[in-house]
C-alpha cells in the first residue's frame, strides 16, 4: 500500500476531540538524566477508559450507520480494546458484546463489565477468539469491531500522534526518535504515519516484549511472520500473534526497526515510572519506556517520544511489584 | 494586610517558568459521575520533586543574593519541601542541610539525599523543627528557607494558580469552586489570590485532615487558633501545627471556609484516584480530592478546580492500601 493518508486521522480528531481526553507529554528529570536524552512520555494512561484504545474504537462506532449501531456490535480482546469498546458504545447507547480470555486482568474484566457490555469468556488455551467472534457475529449480526485491522481504528489511534506534534510545536521541540509499543501494531500505524509526515527525518521503534517480537522480525524480514508458540508475558495487552494485514504495510513504511525488552526489564521500567513519574502504567504499557531506559537505542542528546499506552494494572500486581 | 499583589505571583512565574513542570489540569468521566460535578485535578504530584513545594523553593533559592548563595541555605520540613529546596540548592549550585523528622516517609529522606542536601535528624516527639532550623541558621550563617511563611514562598506556590487560570481560559470554563489542601497554609494563600483575582465570584475551600484542621477552625474564629497535641495523621505533609502568621490574613480574605476529612477518606480517595486517574498520590496530597469524593460540599452541576498536591508516598504504604 501506500503511506496512510493522515487526512483520515485528521478527520478523526475532528470526530472524537470533544470527547477524548488530550493527554499529557511529560518530561522528567531524573529519566533524562539516567538516559542522556530528552524524552517525552505520551501518556495514554490517562485517556478514556485508561489507554489509547478509546481513541480508535469511539472512531469507528461513531462512523458506523444507524442501522448497525441499532443492531449492536462486538468485539474481542483481553482487555484494553474491551473496555474501550464498551464504553464507546455504552455512550452512544449501542449494546455491545465482549470476548474475553478467562485469565485476563480482573481489573479489565470488571471495567468491562462496568462499561456495561456483556462478557462472553473463553480459554485462550483451547479456543481462538477471532474464530469466535467471527461466528458470533455473523449469528447475532453485529458488527465485529476490530482491535486493529481496521483503518477507522487506525485512523483514531493516530490522533494521539496528532496531539503529539501540536504538543511538541508548542515547546518548540523537533523529535528525533519516536519509541512506541507493539501489539498487533494499530497505535503505531497511526502514531508513525503522523509523525513521519510531519518530521521527515525522524526515526521510529517499535517496542515488544521478548518472545512478542512479530513486528521486529517480520520488520527483518519484510513480511508478516507470526511469534512462536508457548510462550508466556506479563504484557497482556500485547499478546497479538502476528502483525495486522493492514497495520503491517504501513509500519513497514514509517519504522526504521523493532527493540525488544525483557520482563525483568519491564518490571523494573513500571517501577522507575511510579518512583518518578508518580503515574501507574501496565506492563505492556510501559515496553517503549523499557527500551529507552534500558538503552536498546542510543538516545544521548536526542529528542525522543516515548508513548505510554495504558494503565490498566491489577493492583495485586502492581503492589508485588 | 490588603490583598496578595498577584503581580509578585507574575514575576516569580517568569522567574521560575523555564524550569518547572507545567502541570496537566485533567478531568475524569468516573470521578465526574460519582460527584455529579465537573471536577478539574491540577496534577502537582507531577511537578518536580514530586509536589508543589519546589515552586516555591526555586522561586526563592533563585531570588537570594550571591553571598546568601555562597553562604549555603537550611530549611525544616517532613520532607516535600526538604526535597525541592534539595533540588532547587543543587540547581543553583548551593550547599543545603535539612531537618528531618525520623518519622519521615522514607522515600522523602532518601531522595533529599540524592539531591545532595546534608540532612540532620531529629525527634518530633522531643524537640521543635523551627527550634533547630533558626539555632542552626543562626549558628552556621545559613539562610533559613521557611516552608510557608515567606512571601516569596507565597508568590512561587501560587505560579500554579496561574497556571490553572491559562489551562482554564484554553477550554473556556469558569469555575464555581477551588478546594486546596492547607498544611501551613502556602499553597492555597498563593493559589487562592491568584484564582480569586481572576474570578471574584469563585469560593474556595481548605481540605484539612481531622484533628488537623486548624485553619478551618481559625477561619470560624477570625485568628490564629492551634491544632490540639497528642493526635496523629498519614498525611505527613499536613503537620503544621496552626496558619502562618503571613499565610493566614490573605487566607482570611480569600477563603470560604474549611473542610475536614477521615484518615478513612484520604485512605480510600488514594485508590479511587489510583484506579481512575492512574496516579500516585500521598495521602497529604489527596485530602482535597477526598473532601469533593466525599460530599463535604455541594458541587452538582458545578466547575470544580481541585488541587493534587503531592506524590511521595512511601511504596510499602501504597501497596497496603
Amino acid at each position: 500500500m501506500a503511506k496512510f493518508d493522515i487526512k483520515k486521522i485528521e478527520e478523526a480528531y475532528n470526530l472524537i476531540k470533544s470527547k477524548i481526553v488530550k493527554t499529557p507529554l511529560v518530561t522528567n528529570d531524573y529519566i533524562n538524566k539516567i538516559t542522556g536524552g530528552n524524552i517525552f512520555f505520551k501518556l495514554e494512561n490517562f485517556q478514556l477508559t485508561g489507554s489509547f484504545k478509546f481513541r480508535g474504537a469511539f472512531n469507528k462506532i461513531k462512523k458506523l450507520s444507524k442501522d448497525e449501531k441499532r443492531k449492536g456490535i462486538i468485539a474481542y480482546s483481553s482487555g484494553n480494546h474491551a473496555q474501550a469498546v464498551a464504553y464507546a458504545a455504552q455512550l452512544n447507547k449501542i449494546s455491545s458484546k465482549i470476548v474475553m480470555p478467562i485469565n485476563a486482568p480482573k481489573i479489565k474484566i470488571s471495567n468491562t463489565k462496568k462499561y456495561g457490555a456483556d462478557i462472553v469468556l473463553y480459554d485462550p488455551e483451547k479456543e481462538k477468539r477471532e474464530t469466535i467472534g467471527r461466528e458470533l457475529s455473523k449469528k447475532e449480526n453485529k458488527t465485529l469491531i476490530k482491535p486493529y485491522d481496521d483503518y477507522d481504528i487506525i485512523s483514531g489511534q493516530g490522533t494521539a500522534g496528532l496531539e503529539i506534534v501540536s504538543q511538541l510545536n508548542k515547546i518548540n521541540i523537533n523529535p528525533d526518535l519516536y519509541v512506541c509499543c507493539c501489539g498487533g501494531g494499530g497505535l503505531i500505524a497511526g502514531t508513525s504515519s503522523y509523525l513521519k509526515y510531519n518530521y521527515p527525518n525522524i526515526s521510529i521503534y517499535s517496542a515488544e516484549p521478548e518472545w512478542f517480537d512479530d513486528t521486529k522480525k517480520s520488520l527483518e524480514k519484510g513480511r508478516i511472520i507470526n511469534n512462536l508458540p508457548g510462550h508466556k508475558t506479563i504484557c497482556d495487552a500485547l499478546l497479538a500473534p502476528c502483525p495486522g494485514f493492514l497495520t503491517f504495510p504501513i509500519n513497514k513504511l514509517t519504522l526504521t526497526s523493532g527493540l525488544v525488552v525483557t520482563e525483568e526489564e519491564v518490571k523494573k521500567t513500571i517501577i522507575t515510572i511510579a518512583e518518578n513519574l508518580k503515574i501507574i502504567v501496565e506492563p505492556g504499557g510501559v515496553v517503549a519506556a523499557a527500551a529507552v531506559i534500558f538503552k536498546k537505542i542510543n538516545v544521548r542528546n536526542k529528542n525522543v517520544v516515548v508513548m505510554i499506552s495504558g494503565g490498566n494494572i491489577d493492583f495485586e500486581i502492581f503492589s508485588k511489584l
